[in-house]
């Protein structure tokens, strides 16, 4: 093979393509109506982390959108296994995706009518927010003038690539000088940011948004390490006043693990660095990456 | 030249090829974010109707994005001219789409990053509901589950690909048998559906919402229509409730023009059939789209 799969490699129609070849038509629906579904799996040292869990929340998303993708778990899996081997990828971010597609029925305005397809793609490990950036700790904008789409209009429990709301925060953040931005909802509780969720630590509680927001699979590792370390761990509604009053504020994506927060705005936390325990709960995410109870070894392909 | 025209043509990267030619690249931020804006433009009788109308709004919503896809309109005009000549096509959907792009740099997450860039592509007239439903008055659902993603979150002026509130409304409302569906806002008012804006008729009056929706060029012909049959024109909140009191409802768009409301959920208007006064602006748009004051002739590729 003299295929370049340096850049990463995609799995399209039971093909192993180099990513830049890897396309979709300019009228399927993922693009046209943004009606797509999707997961993201990090792969690290050769082995997906939690396989069992992202793909549980990917066929929960298909589910929701009435799609059928004509592919079994089984044949899904074995889809990624072949491309991330095929890659030659060590740490990558593992995209799956669920197309829409277009009407099978020429001029067809029913979603019902469409011919939904599967596709996949890798590329070297994708961090959100930059390491050397996360361990000094993070300055996030939450801005007054964007809300996070609600869930009664897109629900975020599926995920999904409308990130309008996100683009237009983050261009506003990185105009103010921030390296990127958490939305608030229409009543003033917070959310989630482009790629993760977000926790307030207050003494010897860890507080997380339940309602308005994916619910990230690092975001589940996060309170089972919380739990671990005798944190007591509330998902709830969390309004942006008490995340204000926080000691500690972080991230947690799948594109990075944990990832420490020194400001909101004008607010500094832990002294404008990275908090302790924050710093903590990373090590202790990177540890588990290395976990085999966790893993599921890149099996080469034939 | 043999190619095969007859679905349609795209322009990408100045060359003219076949419909299902035209493919984006699956990590490009115009899917993974629908972080794109468009705009669709009728040809009728080989004439685009009213292009400088949707070239003004696409190029405000190109500034709106922060997108600079290194083309003037001078050269975005030539290449829907000379695309659609190409095509052969004598009545067409015209698209042409401002994509986010991939970051220059790679890994970064920031979206000034992007290598912004032009498409388009034509196809076959697209009707949003089958003249025949349309003109015998067709059949919407109002849901009250889904909500408009509202403008603080997507500003629907900037036209988009947002559609996940309609693609969740129109699965609903196909299977309680509606054809299509209207979307409410979160503060109980009427917006717009997948591809169309909506009116109310009352006596005199013709209302039509103005915040919340995209301000189609169709709903400005149409309120200019009305205004020259006599009507009085309302841009304005419109309430549910009030809607649900209309004499006669229609919709609006570049996909079929006005399109009268027969039924909405168990409310019948018109006794259930397409309203006189619809149907009447029904025929005086399709009078409009022969009209040479708002044509502009495709020019044959050279
Ligand atoms: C909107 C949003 N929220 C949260 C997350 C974090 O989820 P996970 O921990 O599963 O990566 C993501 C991941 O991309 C996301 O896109
Ligand atoms: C959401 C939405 N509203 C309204 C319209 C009608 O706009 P126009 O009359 O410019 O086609 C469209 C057109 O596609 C649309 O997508």
């Amino acid at each position: 093979m003299s295929k370049d799969f340096s850049k990463g490699a995609a799995w399209i129609r039971g093909d192993i393509v180099p990513i830049h070849e890897a396309k979709i038509g300019v009228t399927d629906w993922a693009l046209t109506h943004s009606d797509v579904t999707y997961d993201v799996v990090p792969v690290w040292n050769r082995a997906f982390f939690r396989l069992g869990d992202y793909l549980d929340r990917f066929e929960a998303s298909m589910t929701a959108c009435h799609m059928d993708v004509g592919m079994d778990r089984a044949a899904i899996e074995s889809a990624l296994h072949d491309m991330v081997a095929g890659s030659g990828l060590d740490a990558a971010y593992v995209a799956m995706v669920a197309a829409r597609g277009v009407p099978i029925i020429p001029g067809s305005r029913d979603p019902r009518d469409c011919a939904n397809h599967f596709y996949a793609w890798c590329v070297p490990y994708v961090h959100v927010v930059k390491p050397e950036i996360a361990e000094a700790g993070v300055a996030v904008m939450l801005p007054d003038t964007v809300r996070r789409i609600p869930e009664d209009s897109v629900n975020p429990l599926v995920k999904n690539y409308h990130w309008g709301d996100f683009t237009q925060g983050l261009f506003a953040a990185k105009a103010a000088g921030f390296e990127t931005v958490l939305l608030p909802d229409h009543a003033g509780n917070v959310t989630e940011g482009p790629g993760f969720n977000v926790f307030a630590l207050k003494g010897n509680r860890v507080i997380t948004p339940e309602r308005g927001v994916l619910h990230g699979i690092t975001r589940r590792t996060v309170l089972e390490l919380a739990e671990a370390q005798g944190f007591s761990v509330e998902e709830r509604t969390l309004p942006v006043a008490e995340l204000m009053e926080a000691d500690e504020v972080f991230l947690s994506s799948s594109g990075g693990g944990v990832i420490p927060v020194a400001r909101i705005n004008d607010r500094q936390f832990s002294n404008g660095a990275a908090g302790a325990q924050a710093l903590r709960l990373r090590q202790a995410y990177w540890a588990l990456m290395q976990d085999s109870r966790y893993l599921t070894k890149v099996k080469s392909a034939v």
